[in-house]
């Protein structure tokens, strides 16, 4: 049981690059911190087990990043603890925030909500199989293209992200087929253009297949094939592949904060795109849970560690809080 | 001589760690990415011989973790060329922009401006002779106050950076003397008050010296002391020392843009928090160079790369650069 009388300095909650960027700052600028974690470190970094676009490291594996991060921090004197859920959070009348963890309660001056995000999953089989170890099943196109040049790739989604990350995976396989549930795209009509002009160049590597899901992924150690099915006809075949990219969406790990600050309809946490600050005041978001988050490594470690510099501003000044963002970072105030 | 009609899809002016973490995105993207650095690959990180808080790598010096950047950008096929000063730059009828580089003129769909910012120099005897290598000359408490664990130090300046960063460093060295050319501090009341409450506990290890400049820095091979100078006296007296960190501000490196983007009073390139977009359509800035940059190894980075992956979303619809941020990323739209 947490002793709730003592009070952090700073509460993390998650430890994914984000969490860890934050908490190597924290624990660094000997601010007392408390990470609490879920599961274990990593966050859906560690199902990634070839990382070559993290700046400054030429090539690792999620595991292995995540792994020294949290090194780093413990190093800075971070206390990380795994396997603890927060179930809720609280602002106290004297400021400080309560964070709950099962049955425990634990205080801080400030806290830095890092849940991360998911991937949307087609719950099909072979999916969570071939998800590992560059198995062939991907989640994103920007992360994982290169490693599929000169192969064959099935892409399933039809929404902005579906069809950028395909035309984008168009420039590295040799075959991409495209399977999408309905005949309309929900993607934007500059993006649709672009994906049928694509798909209509003389010997194209792109081709559709509408109205369609894909049943189950196939293979013995990584992926060999994909089953396609016809929502209207019914009719199912079996398509020789080397990859599943799932474009159907992400989902913002934050059902734990019900109302406790603000989330957009699709449930990522509102902050200020300046400073991360969240409705409530000594709440920081950082990383993939917040609206316009870019969801990349480097751009959540760098999140993590904007939210830990703010954080030593909010403690000289609790007013800066409700201080409105300089116009020269705003379009409209130009 | 640049030929001015081949078009480039990126042009990174500067490279430092914003400008080699977006070339790394963009030619991992296929874009066609031209890196013009005035000196070498770099900026201000190549002065720093122990950085131990870039998330992920435990300890590296400025110079190796740039030639990694470095190397990584250039193996997915970007150009890096160095000696190359940009002078000028205009925005073309047709949307693109042309980059003017002493003598020679390049031509690309969009830039990222990430010239990088400098540390204002005392521009006293010794400064430059002790600035590399450890040697006792550092211009940021927050990257550099774990290194003087135990010491003594003199910090220079009287604004909110100084005050803020000296009260940092009293929570390391054993002996902290704040050197201020004025009686009275720039810096936010609440700082101040900070401060004086600092100087004022019983038995502090803060002490102050108003009306006062550092006049040399010496030593034989790192920092052993300092003279410093009251300004109405007259009168000198040499303060033994480990180091001595300034704080008198930082000078963005954007002379070279003149009006092309908008700046503020102090120099920085306005820029839009939430996708960093400049007033040019096409031209975004990325780390030190703009305003409200939190002025960190890993905010730099990750500017580099939110520039890099919002690039691709002007490419897809140039309309987007004109589209508001949204309210859930503003404060005041909450």
């Amino acid at each position: 049981m947490g002793n709730e009388n003592y009070i952090y300095d700073c509460i993390i909650t998650g430890a994914g690059p984000a969490g860890l960027g934050a908490a190597i700052y924290t624990s660094r600028d000997r601010l007392d911190t408390l990470v609490l974690e879920k599961f274990m470190p990593g966050g859906q970094i560690i199902n990634t087990d070839r990382i070559e676009n993290y700046p400054g490291i030429p090539q690792i594996d999620g595991v292995g990043l995540i792994m020294q991060m949290q090194k780093q921090a413990q190093q800075f004197g971070a206390d990380i603890q795994n396997g603890k859920e927060v179930t809720g959070l609280k602002k106290l009348e004297n400021g400080n925030i309560q964070v709950e963890c099962d049955n425990e309660i634990y205080t801080a001056r400030s806290v830095i909500l890092s849940p991360g995000s998911s991937y949307r999953k087609l719950g099909v089989g072979g999916e969570e199989k071939f998800r590992n170890a560059g198995a062939g099943v991907s989640y994103c196109g920007t992360c994982d293209a290169p490693f599929f040049k000169g192969k064959k790739v099935i892409c399933v989604g039809g929404g902005n992200t579906a069809v950028e990350e395909t035309l984008h995976l168009t420039k590295f396989a040799a075959e991409v087929i495209m399977v999408h549930r309905r005949e309309e795209f929900r993607a934007t009509k500059v993006l649709v253009e672009e994906l049928m002009s694509k798909v209509n160049e003389p010997g194209s590597n792109l081709k559709l297949e509408l109205d369609s899901v894909v049943a189950s992924i196939d293979g013995k150690d990584k992926v060999e094939s994909a089953t396609v099915k016809n929502v209207k006809t019914g009719q199912e075949k079996e398509l020789s592949t080397d990859g599943v990219f799932v474009f159907i969406g992400m989902v913002p790990n934050t059902g734990f904060l019900d109302s406790f600050v603000g989330l957009t309809d699709n449930g990522f946490i509102k902050a200020d795109c300046a400073y991360l600050r969240t409705q409530v005041p000594g709440v920081f978001a950082a990383g993939d849970c917040r609206v316009g988050a870019a969801m990349q490594l480097a751009t959540a470690v760098g999140d993590g560690v904007v939210a830990a510099m703010m954080l030593k501003q909010y403690f000289r000044d609790p007013q800066w809080w409700n201080e409105p963002v300089s116009d020269a970072m705003q379009p409209q105030g130009w």
